[in-house]
């Protein structure tokens, strides 16, 4: 049976945060336009940051971290914004690097600049 | 070896319907832009809901139900349908929740306002 | 603990090419608007076929064929690219076909048409 996994803010939306089957995890979508206090980030650096932040703070309510991170799918609102994604992308990711598909979308928050969604492993 | 399952109409288009490795199910891209009888349907609601319908059905010919699915992308043509998407949603899952994505992309059938892939397990 | 395999050009991205957890691959995006001798293809058929023959070739170092391919994404710059886009892949894809989803989004390079991603398996 899968461990379906629901971290706030997604108890609201009818969504889970991760689901784990065997040594698998599933995670859904992650973003980052607001920093801890609430104010809005501009730059899609900081936004990047943000998001992974936000997903490091919810692997580590089940004891992982960004190097459980298998498979990573960035979702741009932008695709300008690529090489300020992939700078602070460089930050984060030193070694241990999941692999990744950059895609382009359109987002509900008009504000919001990039989401993130993958796949983990429980080590 | 992966169990590769096609079901109509996936039979002629040369790609699997379900692809099965050990307890996890591959799932491609489902739609729902006309009802059973043919008919067009209008809202994003109801494509959701057939979309979701005809998901069903196909895994119910692999003895398996919508409460096996650990990831859904949906993949919506416009981003201002997200809250009618949502709705639906919440009246196909009120529990066992995956893990969720929204993208946006464009469909080859113009009529088309919503599509969805995504990753099962054999119970 | 996952097998994180880089081949070329993907080392110098801060990304993986290949991310093996267990017995399943998970992969990176892939493209091919260029040919081996570093020409333009301009056809997205072209395309296609010059992107899959990329990702064969990094199958290979790893002992792998596009048989192995459980998932597949096709990301395509202009939804009118479809049809022609699955007459490559049927020149591809004779047999054990994987499961298949195809949205659109913008490329960084301007010139390409065509990227995909997915999941194998280690046979």
């Amino acid at each position: 049976m899968p461990n379906r996994i629901t971290i706030k803010p997604y108890d609201s939306y009818n969504v889970s945060t991760f689901v784990i089957q065997g040594d698998i995890v599933y995670i859904g979508h992650f973003g980052g336009s607001y920093d801890d206090e609430g104010n809005k980030l501009l730059s899609v650096e900081e936004q990047v940051m943000q998001t992974f932040r936000n997903l490091e703070k919810a692997l580590r309510e089940i004891d992982l971290g960004l190097d459980s991170l298998l498979k990573v799918t960035v979702i741009l609102k932008d695709i300008t914004d690529f090489n300020a994604m992939h700078e602070a992308w460089k930050q984060i990711f030193s070694k241990g690097y999941p692999v990744r598909t950059t895609i382009t979308s359109n987002f509900v928050d008009d504000h919001c600049r990039v989401q993130i969604e993958g796949i983990a492993c429980v080590n």
